[in-house]
């Protein structure tokens, strides 16, 4: 297929395109990753315009019903909605949160959404270059509402963040601290915390914790000057309390605009992009190359094991690198 | 100097020498930093026995005041203490906070503490692993509690994180959440939160902020599976408390030895080390890179005003470097 068709395919919704050409974002393939440069390049003029949002929260805090229940809401609203995923551990365990679509049965039979489990394997930084590029051919072709999920156990969310506009933070009473807190800082990048499954007996208890973790969060630092994170309760099951998490997300969003501050949060997002870009691919050139790649676990297990200092190991390795450059100019 | 005069200088505790050495691994000169690193590796087996203690705060919450309690107090009890400091903004504000010596007026009068600047200049990366590196220096030379200090309002909390095995956030009251929070995930590095200038009329007031942060914080994740970040409360000026952080820095160190984490501690740091020192040199090959160098600033320009997208912008200026390698390739 033609540049000139992912695009066109990709501006009218058409939804297949757009499935194909995100394989293409994922794709390995040198011809591939060209291409995908150029069809991001050529979409870039029509993008930034959707609500990008983050979803973290431990398993079990109930964030697939939670997406398919705020989704639903959103499109009955009229809005179209996007969901992706960063995971990087999706290899490992066959398949993201999202891989199982059968999780989100209403709103992956909508034709208002699309849904697209996290790209397998590699890096982290990888795997988060996957997603905001295909976040962007998502608003190119229409959504206004992109939710990208990460699985909270790990070191995605900072990804994440760095590509939302606003991230939340999902939460269940009486799951303890080990089970939720997790990944340090987690509840500080939050624009919001919201505690799911607030519906029944269990009210009263959500509540309760609300109020304990309002309390905590205005101990530490709002993520703006002018916002500290609220903490509401909502439940995904009933559908109480999603009004207000969209209503308190469109606040922020005035208020970003207002300020002037969402057109720098863009630009923020653009540059932060193409330096996790150069260092991922400075990191693959690195354990890439045939010298560097041979030496590398030896060299690992030898600074573990305190026999050759750190500095020792990392000129090493650096200096093959440079060998090439050397040979070069000795010619 | 050669290179077994600075050992066994340094072994013997001679200041002047390690003050030597230490200039060596500030150095940017190629023949020092390689004679730096040979000194290093030297000594690595001399390393690693000290407490590493980070203290972090924003300024006005007496870190200054408290190091010097502190440091005395240890010494007092026998110790040998010196204190660093990671601070790259040291450059522009013409020396770190510890530049001005007269702030530690005994401590920099004691013969058994050392204390020594931020090295000034160049990124985060390079400041920290100055200092990682001017740590080892001090273990070798017999100093049994190195206390970094950080300056509590930019990124450098993180890497100083990285390289102590017990971080402590000083507070104190009323200075209110905007002026000490700051930096998003400190609270949540911290080890322990010790409230500062509790004495006098406002003891009271520290103690109720120290029971508000002490709930705040069971809602946050404990550091490790059997640590909860305690908050004390203490006061540089009158000495009191301070007994008590240091017998909890202790049974932390205790606690860490007992479960067998302080090896694993220990080989972390010692491969973040490693991985911090590539990161760095790739960066700084890659900045350096005469094309690189050329194109970087209007590039840069280009993806935060939209014109370019960041993919393409970090492709072309990957692709730079790979250029080297493609001319030998085809010679």
């Amino acid at each position: 297929m033609e540049l000139k068709d992912y695009k066109e395919g990709i501006l009218q919704g058409n939804r297949l395109i757009l499935s194909k050409a995100i394989t293409l974002i994922e794709s390995r393939h040198p011809d591939h990753r060209e291409k995908a440069q150029a069809l991001i390049e050529a979409l870039l003029p029509h993008t930034g315009e959707a609500v990008r949002l983050g979803i973290t929260g431990v398993p079990g805090v109930g964030k697939s019903t939670f997406i398919e229940s705020f989704g639903m809401h959103l499109i009955e609203q009229g809005r179209r909605v996007a969901v992706l995923a960063v995971d990087p551990s999706s290899q490992r365990s066959g398949g993201s949160i999202l891989g199982d679509k059968t999780r989100m049965e209403r709103l992956s039979a909508a034709p208002e959404a699309f849904i697209r489990p996290s790209p397998s394997g590699g890096t982290l930084g990888g795997v988060a270059r996957m997603t905001r590029e295909t976040m962007l051919l998502c608003e190119a072709a229409g959504f206004d509402v992109v939710i990208v999920e990460t699985v909270g156990v790990g070191q995605s969310e900072a990804a994440v963040a760095a590509m939302v506009d606003f991230f939340l933070l999902l939460m269940i009473t009486g799951a303890g601290d080990a089970l939720q807190g997790i990944k340090k800082g987690i509840l500080e990048m939050a624009h919001a915390v919201a505690i799911n499954k607030a519906d029944g007996e269990n009210a009263p208890r959500a509540e309760k914790m609300r109020q304990e973790l309002e309390s905590a969060l205005q101990l530490m630092l709002p993520t703006s000057a002018d916002w500290t994170p609220p903490v509401l309760t909502c439940s995904a099951a009933t559908g109480n309390g999603l009004d207000d998490i969209w209503a308190l997300i469109r606040t922020h969003r005035e208020k970003l605009r207002a300020g002037g501050e969402m057109e720098r949060l863009r630009r923020d997002q653009a540059l932060h992009w193409m330096w996790s870009l150069i260092d991922e691919g400075l990191k693959e050139r690195f354990v890439r190359h045939p010298e560097v790649r041979r030496q590398l676990p030896q060299m690992t297990a030898a600074v573990r094991e305190g026999r050759t200092a750190a500095t020792h190991a990392a000129r090493q390795l650096l200096f093959m690198l440079d060998k090439d450059r050397g040979d070069k100019k000795g010619m």
